[in-house]
């Protein structure tokens, strides 16, 4: 028996072979004893289910029986039978359990309902709860589509580089990286750091986007998209922040505003529709345990088409809503970056739908965004979402060489290491325009979680670089 | 005409449909004249092949024309006809050409035949050559190759940390990742830097592997897959190194030395043939141009199984072929770890064909590798391929707690922030393994380019993070 073929448990519970042997392996979820037969729950990740197994006591080893707590892991052959519980249409009469690994007393996911900031402490071990089970079968999924979206269009995917010598962006706080030895930093004459000696012979950090060198690949391949780490260094102890988090960043030449926002809305819909055609039973779970309202979003988001405005026009309809007595923290005015606030009222209160918003002012956005004609706002779009706010913000590019150099000489933008990105624009240049979407973002909105620390296994924050 | 939609050349290439107009968007390969029309080869980076863009002189302006050089950008609307030259099915008769961007004659990617060397100074350019064009489809085809294979087979794809502040597999040397100003350590009485002000309150590297990470997650959700960058400050210049390379890990409950071979040779085969099946004009070009043994050496490998051996067998071999009179430059011994010439010999000469090797000395194996009984050897396994040499290094991992501590003590490992790792040997271990591929070695044997530079877009090397 001991080398017979594991089958899992995602399969045996689909399985109607009623009274063929089957062996199955994972953790013990919970262990019940009753008169003359015990319950062992187990669980071995492929899907939130656990199978029944249903040992009797009279012929198997009490004292082996005993041992089997929450958390051991055990590999159990038997028979597969129609069950007759509820809420399972199999379960397995066992025939021989074999233990693997015995789980103490001390195990700290003995107990249910514990609280999500407990659990963070256990990182390695949260993974086998049915709540970040979930998430992370959840966040694979959203991977999966991802690709699957993007190749079916016959996008490339582009590894853009982690480590960087250009910050053109400055879109943040970064981090430094370096082999210098610390105690023994060489310096010029004036006492400055010098990077001669350091890895790359200069200073270097961790990527904020690899938006640019992603603008490098579609001038070239025609469509790309990045889907890799990126990080800030922000001091930024919040539920929404990270500071180290994926990112994926279509970028495609020839795209146009109207077809930027298509590709937008097509791509966010095909990932929540696949999350509903694929996570039925962990979406289920999350809907009952975490956030009633989510299957419902999920649904209205891809049900209904997003309600398209530019900033100018979304300005206006808050305007009038100060007028009509609704009250905003933050006085509303053309030229203002929007406050969560104002977002939410556009997209929960008035439109009550996704909004992609465009045009903005171009003192509020990047340096290479496409100026309009009117010389004061850029080809940005945003789209906001309920609960989560800004979930994509993406742009057409300003393929103009001259109109590009004038914002980046008005923003006094540091251009020195950055000759390759000019290049693009002197050398063929062409329309093109891409966005940004986190990645942690988009798992927020499809699991219901609120913290973004539990849709990240292992979440980098100040203070904190556990596992 | 300006706004018709825009076709890709991979799809008006496939086209049947002539006498249709279509528009095509892209950057100019060549612009020859001839008497009465002159032949444009326009690409897009959809696809390896130009399509011929044919301009009748005599009505197109021959000032707009002659600035047409090689890198321009255009979009060209004509009818789609059938082609009478050779080596291409359609061409398009052009009715209107709109210039995006012109070229200066100082375009660095002008000439053809320029050096893989000369090109790498220009990451952002030498993309739009066939070669590059070629390399970079490809490598986006493994990568969803893997993601397919893993998929399909319920495995996660499961996101380990970037920074980290553990070393425990001391694999190489590491990137310092730090927030500090380095004008300014703070040190304690004794001199030595205090991290507590520094982002993670402690001391940070860049990853260099998610495989202790990606065993948490394969001993909570069953299977898991790594796909992300990973990192090693050595500062080797050398074709086979790069300082940031992109790994795929699995890791597998359940698993022992037999089905890990078994996954390991599905998986690899699995990649080749898809690269077969849908990269055919990228690959012919590259037999062609690059490496004319390339596609039969891919056919081989999907076409016969792996030789699986001992280590022990294989030091047999080796000392047989130097009694027979073969000369290696180290001398064979049981015990050594086999150097490059003892792999290419086993491939190349004696099997000729891929090998996977197993049961390595524990001395020459990192420790997490689950012992033999003979208490000498460990359940290690590489697969060793012609050329590149190991592409695969995997291993079932040691579940037993005892036998774990002592291999960890043995070594001398550091095992302070390693508490986690332990912890899965604690809480109901369970048998597993996994293995781990470098995926620039993949896009090496399978573009069958020589320098590991050239298989990623923007290579960093000691003294190069350029753009």
């Amino acid at each position: 028996m001991e080398t017979m073929r594991r089958t899992k448990i995602v399969d045996v519970l689909k399985s109607t072979d009623f009274g063929a042997t089957v062996n199955v392996r994972g953790w013990v979820r919970t262990h019940r004893s009753s008169k003359a037969v015990d319950f062992i729950a187990l669980n071995d990740g492929s899907t939130i289910k656990n199978v029944q197994i249903v040992v009797n006591t009279s012929t198997t080893d009490e004292q082996t029986l005993r041992q089997i707590t929450t958390g051991s892991c055990l590999s159990v052959t038997g028979t597969l039978v129609e069950s007759q519980g509820k809420g399972q249409s199999v379960e397995i009469q066992c025939k021989d359990i074999k233990i693997y690994g015995l789980c103490g007393s001390d195990y700290p996911m003995q107990k249910k309902g514990q609280t999500f900031e407990y659990m963070r402490q256990y990182g390695h071990l949260r993974l086998r709860t049915n709540t970040f089970g979930a998430v992370f079968r959840i966040r694979h999924h959203m991977a999966i589509a991802i690709h699957q979206f993007f190749h079916d269009r016959g996008f490339f995917y582009f590894h853009t580089p982690i480590i960087t010598a250009s910050d053109a962006e400055g879109a943040g706080q970064m981090f430094q990286v370096t082999t210098q030895n610390l105690y023994d930093l060489k310096k010029d004459e004036k006492g400055k750091i010098k990077y001669d000696d350091d890895f790359f012979g200069k200073m270097t950090s961790l990527t904020v986007s690899g938006q640019l060198e992603g603008e490098l690949g579609a001038t070239s391949l025609g469509q790309i998209y990045t889907f890799g780490p990126t990080f800030r260094a922000e001091n930024s102890n919040t539920p929404r922040h990270l500071a180290e988090f994926w990112m994926i960043e279509p970028e495609v030449a020839f795209i146009d505003l109207n077809d930027l926002m298509d590709l937008e809305e097509d791509f966010i819909k095909y990932c929540v529709q696949w999350a509903l055609d694929h996570c039925q039973d962990d979406l289920e779970f999350l809907n009952s345990m975490i956030d009633k309202t989510l299957l419902e979003r999920l649904r209205s988001v891809v049900s209904g088409s997003f309600k398209r405005l530019t900033y100018t026009e979304g300005i206006d309809i808050l305007k009038e809503a100060v007028a009509q007595g609704h009250k905003f923290e933050f006085p509303v005015s053309w030229g203002m970056d929007l406050a969560s606030e104002h977002e939410r009222y556009l997209v929960e209160e008035h439109f009550k739908r996704p909004v992609i918003m465009t045009d903005y002012p171009k003192e509020i956005k990047a340096f290479y965004m496409k100026l309009n004609d009117d010389n004061k706002t850029v080809q940005g779009t945003d789209v906001l979402f309920p609960q989560i706010g800004e979930i994509i913000g993406g742009s057409v590019r300003e393929e103009d060489y001259g109109k590009l150099m004038e914002q980046i000489e008005e923003r006094h933008i540091p251009m020195k290491d950055m000759w390759w990105y000019l290049d693009t624009r002197k050398y063929g240049t062409c329309p093109h325009g891409g966005f940004g979407l986190g990645f942690e973002r988009l798992i927020l909105f499809v699991t219901g979680m609120q913290n973004i620390r539990d849709v990240v296994p292992f979440p980098r924050t100040p203070k904190n670089a556990e596992f």
